[in-house]
């Protein structure tokens, strides 16, 4: 009997034993599904890894070998270091802390030899009072210029390494003797260290962020365009297909959402490409605070569309008519809109400038006027719309045709949200606008070269199908 | 006469370098004086630096003092770096940072002592090799799961030390004999910087993540139902009085913008918030994701204000007699939208369920009800209006009163834009009120005594100043 209550309980902890292994195992096999995932919609990324394994590899070649460990010495621990925490994902990031690096550790250096000297004058005993004090001082206006926007933006990390390298060279400068040796050794190392960063992550599939941005910008343009129809569609023939429930076309619907939502990205990117050498199209001083323009007047048009997204998910159903009435007349005003906001896009994916931009904005302020138009019409409808709509009653007297002013709200509001969005599009346009002229975009020679140029333009197609499945 | 030539050009150089001195020194002091305004608008940060001063001066103690100095011999320098590189503005980050790099060190350590074995057992010849394709494996696999975003949020640095960690003692392990003691001291160096570093933010006027991320969320919710306030009184009184031009109240109108824009700092003090322990209000396992839902919520209604401002500057006037009729219940349901979100404020001041709320609620639904009724009485009002209104001209033809239709779409608009707001005002009510229950939040004995409570909250006078100033 015990025997068997025994077994039960080895049983029990054996089932339970198993059960959290499988439960553990699980989770692992999730996260590892999660990362081939990640890796398989953007190989880019792993390209990134095996880049970073690279230039470790290279930098361990100065250990691993033994003339060159003879030459660089002990100190080629800073090398290793260098390329660990300088290798970033787009060689922007990497440029900006190689050269805040480089230049934090040259500054700080040079300052810290200084005082040392300085210090070293004024006798043993007030040596280290001196250098401490001055280390206090030093380190914390260093710290404080962090917080200053302007320096943050900028020279955030190489602030950090200016900190880092006075304490270091103040304080072990009272100890190691061979002070001049030790920041030669350091710049050395750390010049070593940038340089094997720098050629990696330029020469092997490099990932500009000035690329990225001007890729982020107008796929997040089609986006908003893409759910600018998909909202008006969706109001206008929700009861005729159940469109909505269709898993791609709600995606397409809430593409408006990543405009609202990559602010964070598009400064951070505009940072690092200000850093960029001229690559692809691209010049050095390509006017990248521009894009961070055009991300704002995408946000305001996304806010408006995003608020129209709500109305279409409302309860109130705008009566049959008016519906049949304004339809055709909105989603006209929508795919003029959601053209000029493609038409944005072909401007920048070819950098060319369009002449068919100014033409597609007249056509969508006529449209807006158009929808006003039909707007100003209404009111004799209204009030008598029997011979168009319901003449199936019969009925003649006018009043009980009256529309109540309730029914009309939802349209009334649509329509003036429309009116709306094509008036922020408008700010998208002269953003873009902007764009052009400060970076000097060429003007298209001809609007089919332009259709065919867009098809091979130039972004590459590796990069088109990471996009295409983001 | 060449004389005079002469000294005419050393006066043109004199002058052209005087102004360009001028320039440059105009240039110094506009920089300090934005320096000045920062420290001046947040103490707390001339405070942070200070504190790196003094953690900064506490670890050169450690070399500057014989007895320590022969204790932790020449890789007291790794306590300096620690210092610098880990030390945070907030508590939680500075954590974050502490625990990552202590972690990370540990486990890259072991496994490159480990490693470091068994390629020393296969022999001289194979253990660079070895050696150097675990470093690009290990440092390859390191990168890519920083791409992760799980392990990104919480683990991105403690990644970032185990790739440099491990590095350094594999391709150091090759060269350096005295490994294990090279361990030792590095982990000890951690050690002490890294509680130095715990200490001095912990205890020196500590900025935890998560104070400042419910001080963020209230702050916010109190500006959205300013500018909703300001919007709508704006929007009613537009003729009357010349409020947009005062600065302040065109500054109380943009405060939904703080909203809309917080996402990011939301989203990393979120992070931060959780590697902190208990701290005034707040427990160890307080529910801080909830507080990003709250942010989003309060984005959504922050899109419909924004659009309701774009309302607000729209061309087109609304008939006086419809502002008459429409103005007071606009206004109320606007006030009624406001009282329920500077409910919330306070219940999340002051960290007690508010049995108002739910009243408040219905009472702003009551008024959305109200406003709908207004509008369903208003087509009777459209077709003879002359009775309230047009009395003075005596028409009495019920056709030239009819409004038409496109005076109505602003107001229209206006509505069903307040009344998204409402519903969307019920998503943040939904929010804070899981918040409460998720953080246990007590219920307010009495509400005169919570308006006392609200006055004498948790939050620390200096703190409140310095927000009212931000």
């Amino acid at each position: 009997m015990a025997n068997e209550k025994e077994c039960g309980f080895v049983h029990g902890v054996y089932l339970q034993l198993q059960s959290l292994i499988a439960s553990f195992w699980s989770r692992i096999w999730r996260f590892l599904e999660k990362a081939w995932e990640l890796g398989a919609s953007e190989p880019r990324k792993v390209i990134h890894c095996l880049k970073v394994g690279v230039a470790l590899s290279l930098v361990s070649l100065f250990y691993y070998m033994r003339p060159l460990y003879d030459g660089v010495g002990g100190t080629a621990m800073w090398a290793v270091m260098t390329v660990v925490v300088v290798f970033e994902y787009t060689v922007g990031a990497t440029l900006y802390k190689c050269i805040n690096r480089a230049t934090g550790t040259f500054l700080a250096g040079s300052l810290g030899i200084g005082v040392h000297w300085v210090a070293s004058q004024s006798g043993e005993k007030f040596e280290p009072i001196i250098a401490g004090i001055l280390v206090f001082i030093l380190a914390s206006a260093a710290t404080y210029s962090r917080f200053i926007p302007s320096i943050k933006a900028r020279f955030d990390y190489g602030a950090m390494i200016f900190i880092l390298t006075f304490s270091l060279v103040s304080v072990a400068g009272y100890r190691v003797e061979k002070l001049f040796e030790m920041a030669h050794n350091r710049v050395s190392t750390i010049v070593l260290g940038t340089s094997i960063c720098i050629f990696t992550s330029m020469l092997i599939c490099p990932v500009w962020a000035g690329n990225e941005l001007h890729l982020l910008i107008y796929r997040n343009m089609e986006k908003l365009a893409d759910s600018l129809d998909g909202c008006v569609a969706e109001y206008f023939n929700r009861d005729g297909t159940a469109k909505s429930s269709d898993h791609d076309f709600g995606k397409k619907m809430q593409g408006y959402k990543c405009a609202l939502n990559s602010k964070a990205s598009e400064e951070s990117m505009a940072n690092f490409a200000r850093w960029e050498p001229a690559h692809g199209h691209f010049n050095f001083q390509h006017p990248w605070k521009q894009y961070l323009k055009i991300g704002a007047a995408m946000r305001n048009c996304a806010c408006c569309v995003e608020s129209l997204s709500g109305c279409v998910n409302s309860q109130i159903r705008i009566p049959e008519f008016l519906k049949k009435n304004f339809s055709e007349v909105c989603m006209r005003l929508s795919s003029h809109c959601s053209e000029v906001l493609r038409e944005l896009v072909v401007t920048m994916k070819t950098m060319t400038k369009s002449s068919m931009t100014d033409l597609l904005v007249e056509d969508m302020n006529f449209a807006v006027q158009e929808l006003q138009n039909a707007l100003k019409a209404l009111p004799n409808q209204l009030i008598s719309p029997h011979g168009s709509v319901n003449d199936a009653k019969g009925d003649t007297t006018s009043k009980q045709f009256i529309v109540p002013v309730i029914e009309i709200v939802p349209l009334a509001t649509t329509i003036s949200l429309l009116s709306e969005i094509a008036a922020r599009i408008e700010g998208i346009v002269d953003a873009v606008d902007d764009l052009a002229d400060l970076a000097g975009f060429k003007p298209a020679t001809d609007n089919k070269s332009k259709q065919s140029q867009c098809t091979t333009d130039i972004i590459d197609d590796e990069t088109m199908k990471v996009l295409q499945k983001v």
